[in-house]
């Protein structure tokens, strides 16, 4: 059932060729300064299999604004920190709203439904800041990011930070909101400050499939056979995927491609095939449902051509 | 990866085993009268392998109310009958709310969020009536469960049925409520008739596994090669059992169990194993969010025993 | 500060010609397919001072479907016959939300917010049904408002109750849902029965003004002298009007009225002066709230001419 | 039916007595530290009528926290600054949700339903502030303070200014969520800042019930004769004290005292009778919905005994 090495250059490259002809893009989001101004035009793909084959086409190496991607890695961090405890502070059932309501905040009493809505993402920031400076927090993370993609280059965009912190009043409702029902324990403007810059790490759609490959290799690096999270925290972490990691689109997302994934404002999908392959697309036209448009498309494509959907 | 078979009957003997000894059970539902009766102490497990080898353990060759499992072969016929239109008149997400909710069709004009919950099941119900007489739809339902499950024995328990009419203020709001946007068509008198029917149909954990096969065989029957649906239509069955399948707890089940699923307040989960086997379990008493509370956990062990989750 | 007799008509009379010269006039109800035939350009205004005295302009002989305006009088029947205990029931607060929503009951458990959203006056019907045939409840109704109006001609419009119960899905969903939590007592179909043709009963501005009367003057029709209710029920009737008498925009009458009154969808407006005067207005067109266009401006324009806000 | 000036001193005797006597005395407010210290045994009521003349009782020149009776003030001054054009921030509806909830904002955009809840009342507060200092906007409300209750040593709370700044986590949520729709044009700490010192002004029942004269008197100091408001803007004020201005509470207030009237949580509440009186209580004691559990009786006695109520 799974393509071969050969075989999936080739899909990689139709579906590139396909992404590049098509009109229809989405709509670039506008409430970031910073992420407005991105060419819509662009289109990145890259997919690592299990022997570390990389297939790249497109825009595969021009670095984006990671943004809720980053939820990703962050939760994996706070699990690795508190363990289960953490659930004692965000749920993990998708959430019927957009990705910043706060509705569901007052009606749960601030315990946010999972942790890839803006609201349960802050709340595990919070668990990683945890009595730390946030320069501290901010430099474990990204230490984090460069040690899964195996790349000390990776950075925060500090323009798309800077912008963020001035824009984010929505976020900084939620954190003040949860701050008000104890689920935020450090000051907010330590906890959004690490949340702002973290959602501004700049990767390239190579960098970020090659950081996902934990999850879909049961929770280890296939090339050097490092352990980052045990086989069933890996496996978790796909289910809260694949039902959460697309906002109100989540289930739309698992209807089409059948694949784990989170996106995020910036255009970027990281998606997983459990052990066959990580996957990163980018794309920054937007959907209604804050979905990379393109993205959404490519991953169906795929998942069509390898017959990688966990769904059968 | 896939256990033998030889494995899959000790697995289910265990499982079956540790079962019958747990003392926290759930509460069984009470808000129908008929299933309130019920022996709380009953645990069932069946598993159909590809090959059509059956595990069975504990109860199951005793019939029970498959409820809300029903709607995942409505949701079948339905799409047979009219493919993709049929999503003018439901959602595919999570709901983010309990089963039997109505806020969330205030907000969004009627139309449920996925066929899922209560709502979306009613919605379907009215596209299979579609004009005809509630005795011949409710015959049309039973022959396609009869025929999938290879059994025609399987029947309505009339006394569920009536209890369900007699008591079914709720759904009879959902129903008039959706009426009132014209998401219903019928008179909302045959269409609740017709649910509350194919909700109140009874089956052992060994015919719920016969019928589900070919949502874990890519929409064939594996013993006679004759397909249900197309191999498209069944992934995507899967992915919405994954997202919404247990109502206000799917987040849960997707996390600890990490299969496609789909839950009945009578206790029965019928749950798949894409490529491996279709899995049906049934102990009535019920966790928080009305699905099986000992199903779940069953359905977790098996899971962990066999390697099957979804997820890696 | 109260104006002459005398000068009752004239203001009455200006406020009759500016309404028939304004062409903003609203949208006529289109729910219900006999009040959507109404000529919407019709007004009536009809003013019963504390002597007795009539002044009418417009077309205030001509007979409307007074809807929702009914609900002030069942809901001092049922006052009458349990007291206090109603209260159990239904709330006495403002609902935040369309005369017609649904999801308050669901946050408050089937206990509407106030008498008079729809659930509310249900539930007030239901107290009025009590065990009793649809026919002689609603023969007490009817009894009640000949009695209070002094003219044993006032009936219900047969063609407008059989049309509300042709299209009544959604009273008929919160009947539905109310039931579900033990909040109506009755069968269903019995007191929607009667409250869909106690919100059919027609009566001109005329009747509908000598029937508020004893709101007006401390529960006591002022020319008989005989008690309909306590004075301290007239007040608190009359609080409840204030509050919530005009769906999601009774804050906006009371700011620009200042008395209290109920409106209907067909229309009218029922207000009262306290120790002054009762007043009913009736034209067709309705705001975005469910109010009575002109009816809304005539009230403002009365109140303004005869300084009979109650707020100073 | 206005009762004398003697009888005045009488009644505010009998209930303040009646008031000190009872043990029902409704929780202390415990969110903000410095209102949770205050001594819940305290009771006082000022009455002052059209002549000047005033009848006290009780702890009537004890200062208390006047919270969120500030905002009747806020909203005269900001609608005198920029007029009916506030109206485009801010609603008129009562709200049907607490004092604090965020739930309608997301909604309705970010704007608040009415000047009397949190939100509507930091909207109205960013107004005053519009372009200024913090403390010339607090200045400018202290001495508008000072004016109309006819005082230069009203004075704000420092200490629980800053407790309130400390906790107010919620509020601070809130006026994120306006500005990230635009609705508050200041920073945010600007225009908090200024909220939660108006919010911590200190008054007796005494100077409370001065400055509250305008309001029962045609928006007139009715001993000097100077205006403070036009009497048409007096009465809308009336109006939207008595729609909304004892939060989620307002209804029953209504029905219960029949004269409008604004709460704040240190157990003040500030009433009007038009064209007779201007009326302050105070009992640091609050019910579920947050209002003075023994001040809502006492003006239920005061209002029953005087016959003020505008109801009838």
């Amino acid at each position: 059932m799974s393509p071969k090495a050969l075989d999936l250059d080739r899909i990689v490259k139709v579906i590139a060729d396909e992404m590049r002809q098509r009109t229809d893009r989405g709509k670039v989001a506008h409430y970031i300064p910073e992420l407005a101004r991105v060419d819509p035009r662009q289109f990145g793909l890259a997919v690592i299999d299990v022997d570390g084959k990389v297939a790249a086409g497109g825009d595969a190496d021009v670095p984006f604004s990671i943004q809720s991607i980053s939820k990703v890695f962050t939760l994996t961090l706070a699990l690795g920190m508190i363990g289960d405890r953490l659930w004692r502070r965000v749920g993990r059932e998708p959430s019927g709203n957009p990705f910043n309501s706060i509705v569901q905040l007052e009606r749960e009493r601030g315990v946010p439904r999972n942790p890839f809505i803006n609201a349960g993402a802050i709340a595990v920031t919070d668990v990683i800041v945890s009595g730390h400076q946030p320069r501290e927090s901010l430099g474990e993370i990204l230490r984090f990011m460069q040690f899964i993609a195996d790349d000390p280059a990776i950075a925060i965009d500090q323009a798309v930070a800077a912008s963020e912190k001035r824009t984010g009043f929505r976020n900084t409702a939620l954190a003040n909101y949860m701050k008000s029902f104890d689920v935020i324990e450090n000051p907010v403007d330590f906890t959004l400050g690490v949340y702002f810059h973290h959602c501004a790490i700049a990767m390239t759609c190579r960098q970020l499939a090659m950081a996902g490959r934990y999850l879909a290799h049961g929770g280890r690096n296939p090339s050097t056979g490092l352990s980052v999270v045990s086989a069933e925290r890996a496996r978790r972490i796909n289910a809260l995927m694949l039902t959460c990691g697309h906002y109100d689109g989540s289930g739309e997302f698992a209807y089409r491609v059948g694949l784990p994934g989170k996106s995020g404002v910036g255009g970027g999908i990281l998606a997983v095939a459990p052990g066959k392959a990580s996957i990163a697309v980018w794309s920054p036209g937007l959907d209604e449902a804050g979905n990379s448009h393109l993205g959404r498309i490519a991953l169906e494509r795929l998942a069509q051509a390898t017959g990688w959907s966990i769904f059968g």
